[in-house]
C-alpha cells in the first residue's frame, strides 16, 4: 500500500527504561507495518512540555517529510484535546494541545488547520485513562501516515483556539542583553535565548571579550565559532547549531560550570577592558 | 525472500551505554537482512530476570506479531537452558529458561511447546561463554523470524518443565488488601500485585478516599482514574494502562515521595473518614 | 535506486537526551531513505575519542558489510579533518580524523585509502561550526551508501597520516602481568589490555587462582569461563566475549567494587597459594 508519509517521527517524555516507547512503535506498525519511524528523542524530561516543543521544534526542519508525533502530556485523561496540526510545509503534527506542538508548528511555516482526535474508532480498545500515547495517538498517528486526512480525525478547531507557549524574550538594554537558558543539552551547553543579532546590536563581533553574568557572578568570556577556539576547560559563548547564543565550556560542561539550568537569568554585555 | 514473521522484538539488560545491543541488532541483520528489529527496552536492571518477566509480557500484546527475543541472564555460560518456546497465540519466545519467557508465553495463551537451542550450526563460532545474546540467541531467532520451525532448534523440552516465576498475590483481609510493588517506571509510578476487583471487594469505587500504608506511614489518597484528577504533588491510587492498581503523583514520582521500590509491601484499606 | 551500502552504522557521544541522534538519521534518509540505520551506541563519554574507538573496533566484526559513521569530535569546527578511510575488508569508514576510526580500521584489515571530506556541495547549507554531524557527516555517510566512491569527497590523505591512537600495552614481567583497565561496561565489568596468552605465560590456566591487585589491594580470585561459575557477589577472572581479560563479579558491579574506571593499573599473578 502507498504511504502518504514514508516517514513518522516520534518525542516523548518516556524514557527508555520501561515498555512505553516499544509499545508506541509496536501499536504503530500493527496499523502501518510500512511506516518508518525515526525518534528524536524520548528523553524529555517528565511532563516538561516546554523543553518538548523547544526538541521539537528544533528537530523537524532537518527531518525527512513525516507525521511528527510528540507526547508530553501531563493532563492525560482529563480535558486537554488531543489534536492533529497541518502545517504550511505539509507535514502534520499531532499530540496533546498543551502547546508541545506549538514551536514546530510556526517552524514548518504555522498551523494551517487543527482537529481534535474523537473517532473512537481509530483507537485501541478499551482506551486507557494513562497511556493516551499507546491507545489513541499511535493508531492515529500511524493512520495518517497511511493517508486518512486530518479532517477525518474529528471536528475542526480554529487554529487561533491552540495552545501555545509564551516564550520568555531576550531583552536589549542598552549595553547589555539580559536572556536566560531555554536548554541543557547532554553535553552541558546552555542555549540561550539570545540571539547573534542581539549581540551585534552590542556592537560584539566574533572574536570579541564577552562579559557574562550569571548567578550573581561575572565571567570574561570570548565569542567564538566553535568549542575548541579556547583552552580545555575554559568557557565560551558562540553561536550553537541552531543559530542560537550558547555558553559551552571546551571539552566540560557548562551546566555543571555555572549551575546553571534552563530558566536560568544571563546577562551579556561588551567587555569592559579588551582581552579581560 | 519471505519471511515468516516481519517483525522481532528485542528486550534486555544489555543497556544503551555499550555497544551491546548494536552488535546484536547487526548479529541479526547478517542472517536476515529483512526482519524489523523492534526494541521493547534495554533497561531492565542487570540480572533481574523477574522485572524483564512482566516488562515483555505487559508489551507483547501490544505488539504486531513477532519473534520475541529476551535476554536477562545471570546464569550465562552454564547449564540454564536456552530455549525457544511455541505460544498458542503463536509468536515464539526466545531466551534463557530462567522464566523471563513464562509470564509473555502466559500472555500468549500460554506454552504449547518448548525446544532447547542446541544446534551449534545455528550459532556464531567461537561462542563466548558470557555473550549468548550475540553468538547464540540472534543468530537462533533471525532463523525463527526467516521460518525455521523451532523443533529444528534442538531437542523438545516438556512444557511443564520449562521454569516459571513464583509471582507474588495480593492477600484481601477483611477491610483492606495486602499487596506490593511489582514495577517502578520511568516517571515514579508504583504498579502493585493489585486488582481493581480487589479494591471493589473492599467496597472501594473510583472516587473513593483510600487509606494507603506504605513503609509505616498511612496516606490518605483518591482512587482516581488519571493523574490530573488530584492538585499537583498529591498521591493518587488509579487502575494503570495494565488495569493494575499503581500509586502515582500528579506530575511527580511516588517511588520518591514514598521511598518505595519493588517488593515494597503495601496495604490498602477504605479511609476510615471520607475526605480524609 | 540500489545502494552500495544497505546498511550504515552510526556510534557517537550525542548522548539519547537530545535530539541530536533523530536528527542526524533524518538527516541521512533524506538523502538515501532506503539505507538502514544500526546504532552501535551513541553513550560514549563526551569528546572520549578512545572509548568511542574501543566500542567501534569491538562492533564493526559482527556487523553486516556497511557504512560506519562514528563522531566523538571534540575539535569539530577547527583544522582537524573530516575523512572516509577505506578498509581492506570493505566498509569504509567515516568520522573525524581523530583516531577514532583508527581501531576499526585495523580490526577491517586495516586502511587502503583515506579522503579528507571537502566537497562543499555535499552538505547541508549553512555548515554549523559545532554540528558535523547533522551538516556534514551525515550526508556524506548517506552518499556513501549511496554509492559515491570515497575519491568524490576530497582530496587522497596518506594513510600513513591518519591520526591512531597510542593504545597502552599489557607487560608481562618475570611473575606477573601489568595491566589496565581499557573499558567499563553497562555491567560493571572491567575490560583489560591483557590476553589470555599473557595469563598462560605465567602458567595461569583455566580454573587456576589469581592473585589481583588494584587501587593497593590484592584479592585472590578464580580465573573463571563465566560469572555464575563463581558465587553471587564474588569477583572473577575471565576471558570476555572480544578474548580480552575482564574482571567481573557475578550479578554485581566490578567497577563498584573496586572503584576502578578506565586506566586503572591492574596486578595479576598466580596466587601465592592454590585456593587462596
Amino acid at each position: 500500500m502507498a504511504l502518504s508519509f514514508r516517514f513518522l517521527t516520534f518525542t516523548s517524555d518516556y524514557g527508555l527504561e520501561d515498555e512505553f516507547v516499544g509499545v508506541c512503535h509496536g501499536v504503530i506498525k500493527r496499523f502501518a507495518p510500512e511506516v518508518e519511524i525515526l525518534d528524536i528523542s524520548h528523553a524529555i524530561p517528565p511532563q516538561d512540555v516546554r523543553a518538548g516543543a523547544n526538541v521539537l521544534a528544533q528537530a523537524v526542519l532537518f527531518m525527512p517529510s513525516a507525521v511528527h508525533l510528540a507526547i508530553v502530556d501531563p493532563g492525560v485523561g482529563t480535558h486537554r484535546r488531543a489534536v492533529v496540526i497541518g502545517t504550511r510545509e505539509g507535514p502534520p503534527l499531532i499530540g496533546p494541545d498543551n502547546g508541545l506542538l506549538s514551536l514546530a508548528a510556526e517552524a514548518l511555516g504555522g498551523a494551517t488547520q487543527a482537529h481534535e482526535i474523537t473517532r473512537e474508532d481509530f483507537f485501541l480498545q478499551p482506551v486507557s485513562r494513562t497511556f493516551h500515547g499507546r491507545d489513541l495517538f499511535a493508531p492515529v498517528a500511524a493512520r495518517l501516515a497511511l493517508g486518512t486526512p486530518p479532517d477525518e480525525v474529528g471536528p475542526a478547531v480554529p487554529v487561533a483556539e491552540l495552545v501555545s507557549l509564551d516564550l520568555p524574550k531576550a531583552k536589549v538594554d542598552d549595553d547589555h542583553v539580559h536572556g536566560q537558558v531555554v536548554q541543557t543539552d547532554h553535553f552541558g551547553n546552555l542555549q540561550l535565548n539570545v540571539s547573534r543579532a542581539d549581540l551585534e546590536s552590542l556592537g560584539i563581533m566574533l572574536g570579541d571579550a564577552v562579559e557574562l553574568r550569571v548567578g550573581g557572578k561575572a565571567h570574561g568570556v570570548q565569542f567564538c565559532q566553535t568549542f575548541a577556539e579556547v583552552p580545555v576547560g575554559r568557557l565560551a559563548v558562540l553561536e550553537d547549531s541552531y543559530r542560537r547564543i550558547s555558553i559551552a565550556v571546551n571539552q566540560g560542561s557548562a551546566s555543571k560550570r555555572l549551575e546553571a539550568h534552563r530558566g536560568e537569568p544571563v546577562i551579556l554585555a561588551r567587555a569592559p577592558k579588551p582581552g579581560r
